[in-house]
């Protein structure tokens, strides 16, 4: 059952992304039958010192401390870009047009024209066979795979309400430090770009429907706050100095769908006690689905076909062995973790890339993704007015 | 302990809200210390045998068939109105203008030049020491009177974020029939001005803060519908004649409070599975509250005060002798119904009443609940611009 | 729709059991269609000036200071009984004797050979028509009667688990008073006799069956306590005086079922933050069960036949006009409370009295309870050997 | 950061147990700062076939067809027991006593004169600093540690009740086959020995005491079976030809322990619809705790010294970094799997043997709940009858 054959992966970043990726890459192959076995070939970052002991320590067989030396090396067939999105575009056209398999983080990018160029990058290269994904890992959350499977067979009916909130609160603080996530230049947003985008990908998603177009309205509730005196890895201490926060705190919106849905979304950082609740809520004329990332193993269904003396919502403990992805894993009840959705990732990736397939969600659907955050962007400063999606 | 002093009751109205209005007059002074017990003299309905049956079940002693004979009569002292919101204007004015205290159904009315008209009538007649108040029972849940102690309390700090939604489902199938709820010129809106104009007044009584604009949509999912056969009492059926559904099925929409917090809301019949939800969830800067009215019993609190290692929402169940209203009913853990927070309203209004006070909601609360109503019907009109509330 | 009929109710006693039943004869004929309705003659107790007091607030027409009297009025046609449990057995044969029907409060007697009495006196009235029924409210909770009617329906199988606890925690305070509820004379038992009863009763009801053998553990985790100042009402305030607990503080057992099934039991007052836990679980060959009645309104359904990828419990809010008693009540989603349960059994016993039928549960009912609870005794003093229930 | 020494180890046993402790000694350094980093070095079988297969799959270096050769190899420093109990005290002592390291699965043993043989094996050892730990890996599930530490930190009081069950489903059907979990000769016990010995061993951690005493009931629902046609893997088909199960289907038992608790317990495999429901409840005079590994990530917390007004169990998401293991992983709110419990137990083992201290549980602990097992299977067989736990 194990692959026979291997592709060299090249990662670049080692930060949070770039520690569950690398754990997805040692992976995938004890436990997917997937065409071809990762090899961590490379790890790219800027630090020598830093990126040599997260190599060692993550497992991969060497540093590099300049990208590009990932789409040079021939032992590297994929690359996996797991930086700050102000870098993602060149990264990604770099590779895809020396032939890269390139797999890359969301949000795609910062700004729609860079998107754009990706796009472009990747379709050129998928006329030579070079796959590309970005990495919006709730859509291998098995919950919300099986949600999706739910409505494509028509168990819900006509989708008619979407609610979409992604709730954290690591700013609650007014002293919590600013990092590279609170500046424009290198996140590209806020809340709206790091979380939002998730919610607007999985909507669409779960749905299979999308945004047509939305009205806004986005909030910076804390405007300066103390430098972070050190911007590496998952944790940064605030210092003295004070600077702006050039990105959103918040984003809310309402928002119309192709197949007549309609719907609130919301994302933000300063939910007091809510970690990481990434909740999806839709309602059809024949039924109606409920997850809540923070209970990661349960998708709740309700179903107007049952005599409503005895419907309601059922929680589905999503791990039984037919639903998406759960063969590969343990016996019923013994719930998966945040990490298995990239590991899910990298079997799909890495079966597409084997078997010569498009793997999804493309460039393009990221793209997409991007319209959304830019029309969310232009109806805030437009007085929250109707701005269609193009 | 029994009140000394009585006050004669005429009620208007005997379907749902007569229903659960006169359980209410019948219990209040049973449990609660009020100034003056009420008196169930008289219900006022159209159809001479089925206000009589009414009037015999829900144990009032006299049947009339015009609701001005309810402000006629001296033996009653307070008007209830349980009738639908195109006739309130008209009752409770002249029911103040009598010199008669006034308790009215939300929403206040159905246009704000009515809700305008009713709050000069108040005023004038409180001058006398005539009182009024507009039935927004959910103030009277325990677990949201609570929650706005702790907002009052600074237990929150400073409010950042308002999520507010009110689902029901009885909409969802195509083939219900076109009841008065369902005509503009009856009901005024659809689920807007019916279960809208209560997550409204909740949030702004919740948090001590008004809302200041809204961007809106609203949608009418299924435009056409069979008549009801019958239009008395909660159930109606469905008869071969279609006709025009005139109001909104769902409003959603965005919004700004006067102390910086922003907010979503949305109020819907079609959220299939979801009976009354009535959800509130507020963040603040030092906690968080949650409310489902499905659990009414339950208010969930959240404390960033608390050790993050030992920190997170705690399930209150509101059912001690110190919390809003407890004292008057059972010992912890027996918890009340949806029509206590009716025996709560009417135990607030004979105080206020009895002791010469202003009750609240007053109209003027009804008044600017009823423009922000307007307010999300003018900006779902013009493309969801933003649209200040007066 | 109202009753053309009416029997005088007098009622002994007028502490929490004589409050919540004085709610129910007020309001059951209101709600429900019985062939006759209550009227509130005499409320008896001890205290002449406590007893007008409350018959004045609770709406009883005359207050009496001897039980006695309400045995030998005329215009009293029922007799229910709401004191502790040493004077059940006499009130109840005299009553039943003088031709009255009996609503007793539960447990049924404070011994077996009090109840082996009282049930023949039910027999010796049943005879010339008169009705008796033992007051276990639980099995109105409209989410037990749903219960008791899927698994009487095959819904469940074969049943293999019941999993029962009664959890409050008002003596975890070691300085809580010592009131009459902790006085072996006047309670016959601790947790055991107060709430153990209501789930060995519950548990009988909802699965058909009865427990044949029990293995038993009793524990007083705190022996001696202030003596209560003021026994009467709901609270009572600690003297500086000691006394002896003489009664259990938690009740452990394992028992079986008629039909096979296993079990465990538990009742307590020491489950600190359990306020009114009433929970039972049900496990069978095609299905489960689960109730708690700090939610009193859900009633959770888990059903095998369902594709075990979208099985799994599924939450029924038991508020739909198909639910046991729910018809005469509120919309959907517009929860019950405590005290309904009580306005339920009325609503059944009248019936009973009205149509000549036998209510349940019978006092041959309450029996049955009673041994269960000498069993446990008797299994608890013996080495925790089994048990069987006569 | 990486670990500079090695150590290798040889697993016996490809099963569940197996698959997943290989994930956990892959895995460990790369998130532990573990003092020894493991090596896979060979995995142990008796088809030799599969046995290569599931070493190649699971990243084991050498794959050998007895498990002799584990104790035998020089590259060999720590065995892994992963077998059916029948055969861990041949192969922990043979271990021990080649002066190996030794991680074995629970329960430690079939019998108590098993688990006595590698205790002292365990005792021999440990004088040549030779490690040994009993793999009851829901000490490591994050939640669980968190809760001993709030009870051995005082924060619930004095423990008055334990309430644990453990309940799976997968026997409910008829038809599922006899596999080696169903046959006393190999598995030793049925669901008390799987799982009851989980929960025995969960509530002695957590409470830091000791079970003195058990009252006990087994049962077999379900007495014949058809044959598994294959026994390998966690999947087996049911054939034509029956044998007897002779095994409990479900054990529960009552207990007290050496504070002075009282407790439920209770393991089954016959609870329709609840998958892997680890449950442990405690009440101390303190506080209380609750915890539902179905919702592994969460525990609930009730403190008495909060004012009851503002009380309540409130949900710990077990997910922060200053929690118990927590550091190694992910940002708040991103959940754990099961998974992760034997990773935890894989450094926690690992840092025991590079330190030169003592692991826990023990052989003895494991010693420990083999008393246990046996006395309920005692009390059982003797009407229930109190059975002290030596």
């Amino acid at each position: 059952m194990a692959a026979s054959e291997t592709i060299g992966v090249g990662m670049a970043g080692y930060s949070f992304m770039g520690a569950v990726h690398s754990q997805a890459w040692r992976t995938v192959h004890r436990f997917f039958d997937v065409p071809v076995a990762p090899e961590l070939v490379a790890l790219a970052g800027r630090d020598r010192a830093r990126t040599e002991a997260a190599a060692a320590r993550m497992g991969w067989s060497a540093a590099e401390t300049d990208w590009r030396r990932l789409v040079e090396r021939d032992d590297v067939g994929l690359v996996d870009i797991c930086t700050p999105g102000d870098t993602h575009a060149e990264i990604a056209i770099a590779a895809l047009d020396a032939g890269k398999h390139v797999l890359c983080e969301k949000p795609l990018a910062n700004t729609v024209a860079e998107a754009e160029a990706m796009v472009a990058a990747a379709e050129r290269a998928a006329a030579s066979g070079v796959r590309s994904m970005v990495a919006f890992n709730y859509r291998r959350v098995p919950a919300l795979a099986l949600a999706r499977e739910l409505v494509a067979n028509g168990r819900l009916g006509t989708v008619r309400h979407v609610r979409a909130v992604y709730l954290q609160d690591w700013l609650t603080d007014e002293n919590s430090p600013l990092t590279w996530r609170l500046d424009r230049t290198k996140a590209g947003a806020g809340a709206l770009g790091d979380i939002g985008s998730h919610i607007i990908d999985a909507s669409q998603f779960v749905t299979g429907q999308a945004i047509t177009g939305v009205s806004a309205i986005t909030e910076t509730f804390v405007r300066r706050r103390p430098v972070a005196t050190s911007s590496a890895g998952l944790s940064a201490s605030a210092g003295t100095e004070y600077g702006d926060v050039t990105v959103d705190d918040a984003a809310l919106f309402l928002a119309r769908f192709t197949g007549g849905a309609v719907a609130t979304f919301e994302a933000t950082r300063f939910a007091a006690g809510r970690k990481n609740a990434m909740r999806l809520e839709v309602n059809g004329s024949r039924g109606s689905l409920a997850f809540d990332f923070e209970s990661m193993n349960e998708l709740w269904l309700h179903e107007e076909d049952i005599d409503a003396a005895e419907g309601g919502f059922r929680r589905i403990l999503v791990t039984e062995a037919t639903h998406p992805y759960l063969g590969a894993w343990w016996p019923p009840g013994h719930g998966l973790g945040y990490e298995h959705t990239f590991t899910h990732e990298a079997a799909d990736f890495l079966t597409a890339v084997g078997t010569g397939t498009d793997p999804e969600p493309s460039f393009a659907d990221g793209l997409r993704v991007q319209r959304v955050l830019r029309a969310v962007e232009d109806s805030a400063a437009a007085d929250s007015r109707w701005t269609p999606v193009p």
